[in-house]
């Protein structure tokens, strides 16, 4: 398990969708946990950056999959030199610090990490740490994230309705037009140009729904197929190796999506 | 695993829905477990919280999971420095004490737990603790409580028949909407005009049978909804935080969720 | 693992149902194990309590689960303060003590015990200890007994033929009318009116074939129906808690039920 | 794991079916290994230590289960008092004491065990253990013997035929009526008369080839039931709890084995 | 797990049925890894124990099995007296020794086997040992070479293509009729006219394609049946227990199978 | 887990397929991970020990499998001779070296593997090791690079879209006539006209899509044909081993397959 502590220096640049800065705000005054739903690459984790600048507090994340475990979030005791050692999880160190604790795509992580969850996101906001005896109360600094994409859970994997029920929940999607290309601009050094037509690119992409795609393209692609394009990579190679083969296997549609590109960057410009 | 024990200053607040207070008294004196069922978020934990204050007897809860063994419930052996002590877990603490043991959502345990239960659900109401010989025989006070909750209860996890039937049964619902009312004005510290509003939505979004919810609003997503609508959070947006984005991922739901939550605010009021 | 040593000062009240007790004393007295099958809450437990002191032997009961192994059965090397000491299980500890050792739903546990349990099963009646290169003699007074309860086996769990055809079988069932009524007036001290009572609704609920109930009233819930009246609880609350609830979970289906119960507390009475 | 040695005073007394002793003979000096094949209770086992007795060599039985592992059937390094010690499995002392092994319904063993088995059925005859560097060469004595019943394995559990076609097979079923006859008078001290009526009631339960039983009666079941009538239990009684009881928990079925049961004690007797 | 290291002092017998021998040489000249594919009992480790004396190496064998893991084959640290000691496996053992090592059933091995073989089959001749830091070379004389049955694999285990394209592939079946004669009159000291017995009997046999037969009769059970006859087992209860019984429980299959045993044994001789 | 470390001394022979290398090389530039797709044996392993040797940089590749874990990758403590050591994993050793990291059929990985490559594949490009508290920042010569293979990707090994979406894809397959003949010629030590031929060869059973092959002949499978053939083995028999038997069982499909190769050598030539 392998989690990041990150005590931003400035606030990271994000470019808000709707009024979901105002509700996370609301919401760490209330001291409610918060659930980010929303496409991959959309910009989930940069708002919680965004917001742990905004709110001072530090942010401490934790990208959830298969193995683990309340013990991996809550901590463990380690064998050192001859005598055992507590070492505190990435949760409980949230906890002590006041930090925010993001949990990115919550329901990969083994079930048993519910039942710490559960007694800090209702009025007790307490950690109990079974092995050591201790019982964390958290201040009010801390604040408990979550998120997951609706878009790809299946049956074995979701939210317990009564965990769900625990979190305010903010949805995400690919943000419009003119914020994508400011993101555009600002994150690969790209020109208005380029960006314009990278966010034409991806308006024209997301709308194919005909195509077999298990995701369509995100602003994070967009941003990567900029840079290369900055770094003199011509257009069409990098989108192709950025965009189209990020996102299919299959010939007949990665050949649907190159024509778009293609289309994209046709010699009227 | 981690339980939490509290031993609570003051009763809290819990509206009674029926007769569930006097039942749960005769079953406590009549040393009697008992078995909650009901929903997510109708106030299955308050309830006991409620009844061990009560009865002037501490609480100890433990969230059930996928994971939790026997051994989690009765204590194992820790190895400390050099040599290794008995930790007892919060079921053993529970009989130790005379204290309600609370198991939220019991049949998310691992099946060898029923083995510590049975002996102390019948007659005898002892614990034998294998590992270090012991035999704890529960005094008066000892309580044991269950609670599952029958929506979501599948094939492979449900209560065996012969567990089952060791219980007294109570059965919850989300409270009738004059209470649910008074819940809300003392939970959220909200008007008594927002609290109707409030419980009026309800209402109308729990006879929504014809959308595809898993659950449908409960007690507790209203007292969030009405804790940032007081903190200065508009309601439609609160709402959508606290209610419509809580319950549904699906863009057609949550717009006809949405509707339901702009028809209870109306210019008419 | 938690098994239960019961060294009964009185014998304690069992009312036969057929000629049970007499087949159970010439299989003890042939030394030939015994297979207790029926449903839930029909006396299977109590019968070889009964049984144990009647033949004047201890008692020592496992509750058979999913994580039950042999090991459990016979016994480990526990690490002390240093150093390795050999701690029984209670099917070690019954044969040491020429103790009727009683597994309850042992199609419950692990696969793995069947083979300590053949050699006790046949004419040698012996237990081997692998770890320790102990190989224990049964000595008479030593019996082992199973249940199961055909209701609700699946195909993954039933007793092999090869373990099954090793044991002389008691098919156990609800108790009549009249013995059941002795077993309410005496558990519960019930009153001669009350106990008919509440016989005559354990009638009208078996007969009810058409609900899709898992398991039907057992004598046990009787039982505790009558405790919470004799303590005070109007009969419809008591039966509900104590019976209704605890056979099912689906609205109609416990009205259903409800409506068996007022009929028996009709106002002719 | 669990394993007898046994090392016989007598030999036991064994009926023979056909010419099974001869080609086990034959086996044995040509050093083949040797698969017996047949339902429960047919007599494998007491088949196996009688010819251990008739040819003198020691006998080492472990009945084979899910959890049975290589290292059971080889050993391990057990930790004792600040030491480790290998200990022997029961297949590595067959080896070194050049006796009968064998692996009863060998099928349910894990898969790995077929790797420890297949260098001592071939013409290497060696059985080689890892972890203490040993490569033992079994002497002329030692012969490996496996058993499982064909009537009930499953597609997972099956022999491999490049494990299979390593034996000499036997196949074994339930003895024709004289020799069945002989075995009840000899094992249950049972009276001719007694005999010729339980090998008749054998013969007529067997023709039931319309009732759902999973396996028929086998000669083990008729002895228990004789050594019951013997010892003062009536005959019904007896049968029902040997035979009906111990072949199904149907009561449909019940009936119908009863009948027959009634039909062969019926008066003309 | 178990191998075993084999030395052999002269060329054991092999009957080539094309020309195998030239290829495998080729490959082994060449630094080749082999694969062979063909039925249980054919003569493929045989072949390979064969080649290994002719080629003058060591040849290492391990009878591949669902448990089989990377570290089995590579080796581990074994805690002895107070202190680890590192200990190699079959396959480090081989690589150090520049032996052949043959993976029998090779697809039956856990996946992560995968990783150790993949760098000793391509340029590199490799085999790293993270555990240690050493990284082996394999010398000349090393080869690796594995089977597999491609008659009873399943959608579970299979090589998958980037594993198999590693390895120059021969095919095997049974031998011809002339081939096959030789190995029963060699290997079980039969006379001409009992092993062309055995040959038509196995040309009858593999002709029976409507028999339902996982495999059908191999070389090994007619050497096992002819060494029975040899030793004075007359030959049809010789064949029924080396070939009819090895080969089928069902008993209409196995009637049909001694039909062909008798007519091949019938009176014109 | 095996990895294998090379500083390769010259830069091993390529043969660029599009504008792969210019693409590679932009993405080490602009330090971003990328994603090799392709078919089995068609030359990404090589691709990136050419890349890896062309950037200066150090390779580490891991073959990933089935239980691959975030441990193997990162590190773990060792247990020696009375004390714990550290161990980096291959991952954290390209890390501190600025190697290139291979991670070979990266979804055969378990999941758990994700959390440690996320952190590494976006702007903060580190690796937190939790175990001893180090966070290491990847220098600008580290770089990730990940290959699968579409062609046999099932539904439970995939990579999600949050994961996938992080690299720049290059997809790879066969070569093109004239280049698959150069590397033939180089590899095998081969003719051109022997080149020319297994080139021909190639392109007769790539165009059979009427068999149903799982992968089709790879480039590493010509150069093999050839290795053998230039060894002196003639070439229906070199090809028959190499390329039929390692592509098929089916011995309908070898035929067919084997017809294609006899045409190819047919006397015209």
């Amino acid at each position: 398990m392998s989690a990041t502590d990150q005590a931003q220096a400035a606030i990271p640049f994000y470019a808000e969708q709707a009024d979901e800065c105002r509700v996370f705000e609301h919401a760490f005054r209330q001291r409610l946990p918060v659930l980010l739903k929303g496409p991959t690459g959309c910009g989930k984790t940069r708002f919680v950056e965004h917001m742990a600048a905004r709110l001072g507090r530090p942010l401490i994340t934790v990208s959830c999959h298969d193995d683990l475990t309340a013990a991996d979030l809550v901590g463990r005791f380690l064998i050192g030199d001859g005598n055992t050692v507590w070492s505190d999880g990435p949760l409980a160190r949230a906890v002590r610090q006041g930090a925010l604790c993001y949990l990115d795509e919550v329901v990969e992580a083994r079930k048993d990490t519910t039942v710490v969850l559960h007694p800090l996101t209702d009025d007790r906001r307490i950690l109990p740490i079974e092995r050591t005896g201790e019982l964390l109360q958290a201040p009010p600094g801390f604040m408990l994230v979550v998120s997951y994409n609706p878009g790809y859970q299946n049956l074995l994997k979701n939210l317990k309705p009564s965990t769900r029920q625990r979190f305010v929940a903010l949805g995400f999607d690919y943000p419009v037009a003119d914020v994508e290309q400011r993101i555009i601009e600002k994150e690969a050094h790209a020109s208005p140009e380029l960006a314009t037509r990278l966010v034409r690119l991806a308006t024209a992409l997301r709308r194919l729904t005909d195509q077999d795609l298990e995701e369509t393209v995100s602003t994070r692609l967009l941003v990567v197929a900029g840079r290369l394009i900055v770094a003199g990579l011509d257009e069409r190679t990098a989108c192709r190796a950025a965009i189209v083969d990020a996102l299919t296997d299959d010939h007949d549609t990665a050949a649907a999506l190159d024509e778009v590109v293609q289309a994209v960057w046709a010699p009227q410009d």
